[in-house]
C-alpha cells in the first residue's frame, strides 16, 4: 500500500480533519496522480454533513487536476509528468450497453465513484481527491489540454460535464435559445458553455443583483424570475432550459418558458419531482435530467473548453481552509466554485 | 336558432336522457353536419359522472363523422353531401404562436372544446356530438377520406390523434423500437399506427389474456408487465414508450424500459405525476405527454390512415344504448372503442 495525506470526516464529525490515507499499489492499468487542485462540489458538502455511522468516514473530492507521478506496467496513454484531470467516476463494468455506448456514468452495474464507492477489484472503499495523491485506472483519467488553467479547469470534471451533457445531447448550437436557471457552480458553467456553443443564452435568476455577473459571463439576456411581466412575456421562449436550482422547487414556472418541442433539463435537484402532465402536454414539452458524463463526453468537453478558453470562475483556497469553503458553500457564498490547492499537504 | 336532438345529462344526473338541443344558425364560416357516428371517449365518461351544479348539463361527444348538410355563405372547402370528421377542438384564437405553428390544441387562449367549452363569438356553452346535428366552423372539420369506414374512423379524431401526435413528433418509423403500455381505446390505435409507421412494436400489458389481441393488432412482441424476468430483460429496450394507462401509476417501471435518449410519453393519465429525477438521468431519458392535436396533424393522420387502412376496432351501438356503453366503458368492457350510431335519432 501507498500512503498519502488528505482531509477526512470521521464518524459523526461534520467537518474535515487532516489524516493519513492509504492508496492501493498500482495495478498494471493504474496511474498515480499528484493532486494539485480539487473543486468543491455540492455533493461533497452533502457527503460531509450527512449522518454517518460510527466508524464510517469520508474523504470528498471528485473533480481534480494534477500531474502523473507513476504509471502501472500496462499503461501507455500516460507518462510521469503528464498533466491530467479526473472526474467523479473511476471505473465501470465496460461491457454493458451503456458502457459500450460511452456512457459509463449510466453503467448497468453502477460506475465506481471517485469517493464513497467500492473498488470493483479489491472491494475497498474509494477515498476522494481532497488529498495529495490519487491512484486511478488510466481509462478514467483525461489528458489536461495545454492552455487550461489547472485550478479553473478542475470544476469542469464534474460541474462542467454535468451541464455539457444536456447541452450536447440536445444539440445546442447557433440559433438555439437556451435559458439557464440559477447562477451557481453549475449555472455559470452552463452559461459559458452555451455562449461558446453559439446559443442565444439567457440567465433566469431570482436576484436582480446577479444580472451584471450574468452579462459578464456572456449571457445575452437576464430574466428576473420574480418579475411576472417579464416571465409572462417569455412564455414558450426557450428551446432548452437548464435548471441548476439545487433545492426542491416547482417546475411549472420553468416549463412555461420552454418552447414547443423544447426540453427542461434538471441538473441541480435530483430527488423526487412532481409535476402536472398538462404542463408537459401543452406545447409538447419534454423533461429530462443529467448528471456527470461518460468518457467520450468528458474528453470532448475538455477539448471544447481548450478551444474556446472556457474554465470555471474559481476562488482558490489552500486545502487547510477546506472547512471554511464548505461553510461558505452552504451559504451560497461563492462565485462560483471553490477549488482547493492541495500543495499545502506536501 | 336550429334545433336537433341528442343525449344530455342534466343537473346531478349521471346518466344521459334524450333531449331537444339548440344549435346556432350558420355563420358565414360554419357548416352544419349530420352526425352519423360518434366515438365514446373516457373523457365523456368523466364528464357525465362528474358532479354538476344544479341547472348545469352536459352533452358529450367529441370524435365524430357525418355528412355536411348545409354551408355558410363564406364556406368554400365543403359542400352539402361531403363526408366529414370533427374532433375535440372546434375553434382557437388563430393568432398566437401555437396556432400559427398549427398546434391549435395548445392555443394560448385555450381552444374551444367541442363540448363543455365556450363559443368564442356568442359565449354560449358548446354541446357535443351525442346528437344528430353539429354546427362547426369549417376550419375545424376535416374531409373524411374515401375508403375509411365512417364508424371505425370516428375514434381517430380524438383517440387516434392523441397517440399520433407523440408518434410523429418523436419521429417513429422503420427501425424505431416502440412499446405501447395498456391496450384500450388509445393503446390499440397506438399499436396499429406504430406498426403502420414501420416501427418494431411491443405491447406492454398486465394481462396475459391480451397477448393474442396484441398480436392480431400487429404487435411484434408482447411484454407481460407482471413477469419480472421479461421486464428486467427489456431494460433500456425501447426508443419510445407510449403510456396509455389511464389510472395514476408509478412511472419508474416504464422509464426503466426506455432506451438511452428515448422518451416516455404519457397520454392516458394526465393528472399529477411524481417521479425520481434519477430515473430520467440514468440513460438520459425524457418524459413527455400528449393529448389531442392541431389541424395539420389531424389532417395528416386521416391521410395516413386512409393510405394504410387504419381505423379503430369498434363496437357500434344505436345511440339509445349510450348509457349501457358508458357503464361498460367504466368496467373496461370494450374492445376497443364504442361508437354510437346516431341514426336512431332521426
Amino acid at each position: 500500500m501507498r500512503t498519502t495525506v488528505g482531509w477526512r470526516a470521521d464518524g459523526p464529525a461534520t467537518t474535515l480533519r487532516k489524516a493519513s490515507l492509504r492508496r492501493r499499489d498500482l495495478r498494471p492499468g493504474d496511474i498515480a496522480v499528484r493532486v494539485d487542485h480539487c473543486g468543491v462540489c455540492h455533493t461533497d458538502l452533502h457527503a460531509v454533513r450527512a449522518p454517518r455511522e460510527a466508524g464510517a468516514s469520508v474523504v470528498p473530492g471528485h473533480e481534480f487536476t494534477g500531474v502523473v507521478t507513476e504509471t502501472g506496467a500496462g499503461v501507455t496513454r500516460f507518462a510521469a509528468g503528464d498533466p491530467v484531470a479526473v472526474g467523479n467516476i473511476v471505473d465501470a463494468c465496460g461491457t454493458c450497453a451503456m458502457c459500450r455506448a460511452g456512457q459509463e456514468n449510466f453503467c448497468h452495474e453502477f460506475p465506481t465513484l471517485t469517493y464513497g464507492g467500492t473498488d470493483r477489484h479489491d472491494g475497498s472503499a474509494t477515498l476522494g481527491a481532497y488529498s495529495r495523491e490519487y491512484v486511478v485506472r488510466d481509462r478514467f483519467a483525461y489528458p489536461l489540454p495545454a492552455g487550461l488553467d489547472p485550478a479553473a479547469a478542475a470544476p469542469l470534471l464534474c460541474a462542467g460535464v454535468t451541464v455539457w451533457e444536456p447541452l450536447s445531447a440536445l444539440g445546442v448550437g447557433p440559433g438555439t435559445r437556451v435559458a439557464v436557471a440559477g447562477l451557481g457552480g453549475l449555472g455559470h458553467l452552463a452559461v459559458k458553455l452555451a455562449v461558446a456553443l453559439g446559443a442565444e443564452t439567457t440567465v433566469i435568476t431570482r436576484s436582480a443583483g446577479k444580472a451584471g455577473d450574468a452579462r459578464r459571463l456572456g449571457a445575452h439576456d437576464v430574466l428576473i424570475s420574480s418579475d411576472p411581466d417579464r416571465t409572462a412575456g417569455s412564455r414558450d421562449r426557450f428551446d432548452v432550459v437548464i435548471d441548476t436550482v439545487s433545492a426542491p422547487h416547482d417546475l411549472a414556472p420553468y416549463l412555461r418558458l420552454v418552447a414547443m418541442d423544447g426540453t427542461l433539463s434538471l441538473v441541480g435537484h435530483l430527488g423526487q419531482v412532481t409535476l402536472q402532465a398538462m404542463d408537459l402536454l401543452v406545447g409538447r414539452k419534454k423533461l429530462s435530467s443529467a448528471g456527470s458524463g461518460g468518457r467520450p463526453g468528458t474528453a470532448a468537453l475538455l477539448d471544447f473548453c481548450a478551444a474556446h478558453g472556457v474554465t470555471a470562475d474559481v476562488e482558490v483556497l489552500p486545502s487547510a481552509r477546506v472547512n471554511e469553503a464548505l461553510d461558505r458553500l452552504e451559504r451560497n457564498d461563492v462565485r462560483y466554485r471553490f477549488v482547493l490547492d492541495l500543495s499545502d499537504l506536501s
